[in-house]
């Protein structure tokens, strides 16, 4: 197999559901680190990524993202059994996980953004505050999840990455005190050798 | 069947992939029209869907969103040959379209609430022309391609989404001047009844 070469950054949420699901698909990626910012250019990135976002999977089929496209594409390439589910029902409550994870990663790489980017005599208060409403108004359906949350898949993978990054970026968002099931379940998570070997860098 | 509901609201460029794919999957959609704002909440869309966002699919297997679970939901109900392509090669440069495709509507939108919803003196300049010249470089690219533009599929209705979302909401952005084939090839593809019968509203 040619060698894959993924474009990523180490605090990456996206990247890092990336990074796990190649692992735990037992294929071996080329990292090579970048970076990305909401008022930068990259042009190298650029290059092969128009929209500049990280991750960018360089493969053998010309460069894949985003995020998602790149997690079936290792899917059909790696061994095991799929990190997509075969069952009807089980397949689309793992395909709403997904989006519920990529959407918290969407807001949560926003309000970074926004909470430590953008000039702060231009925040946006009103907005600020719904976002992490919204967040936590995820968290709270997920806590009443019972069967998706079981085992390693796609669902769980980002739902993992999110989570994580909520107490890398957002560290003060009290996400713990009114999700138990969610917050030992991520504690067990935690000790996968996929969540041990992409962490996101110390701040 | 039991019939499918689609919580949308007719200016979501989202929306509007998941509608132009049922028609081109002749699936019968009952449309509720709801409302999204990046400032308020919504407590009926979001006991369905807690990140608030639209389009979601009420359907027998329970809500199902984003607008890519819904799209692949749909192509596996609905009759003729699949919106995903079947050929490795082509299934990727198809569903890294889709990416560059959402990309853009995310960006798109995000500029509409940035210009049209966040306060005039919260504004952030620097963002904006990086946005905007974000999705000028997609167009860059999308300019050069020439096989996965062929056909009604996934990325080509993402396209079409994309693209005319740009004129409804970002009129002043020059993009068909330097991009003559892609301004061709939309001009072809609105001849389309999935296009003509899923119109964004009139401003």
């Amino acid at each position: 197999m040619s060698p894959l070469t993924l474009l990523y950054t180490p605090a990456s949420p996206f990247a890092r559901k990336v990074r796990m699901a190649a692992l735990e698909r037992r294929i071996k990626l080329e990292l090579l680190d970048t970076h990305v910012s909401p008022i930068l250019s990259n042009p190298e990135l650029a290059k092969v990524n128009p929209l500049v976002k990280v991750p960018v999977l360089i493969s053998p089929d010309g460069p894949i993202y985003d995020n998602r496209v790149i997690c079936r594409y290792l899917d059909r390439l790696g061994e095991g059994p799929s990190l997509y589910a075969s069952e009807v029902a089980e397949r689309w409550s793992i395909a709403t996980l997904e989006a519920l994870s990529d959407g918290v990663m969407d807001a949560a790489v926003l309000l970074r953004y926004e909470l430590g980017v953008r000039p702060e005599e231009l925040r946006w208060k009103q907005w600020v505050d719904i976002q992490f409403s919204r967040i936590l108004g995820v968290l709270e359906q997920v806590e009443k999840i019972t069967d998706s949350l079981v085992g390693l898949h796609i669902g769980s993978l980002g739902l993992a990455a999110a989570l994580s990054y909520l107490d890398f970026r957002h560290p003060a968002l009290p996400w713990r005190e009114n999700h138990p099931r969610l917050s030992a379940w991520l504690a067990d998570f935690e000790e996968h050798e996929i969540m041990k070997n992409t962490r996101y860098p110390q701040v």
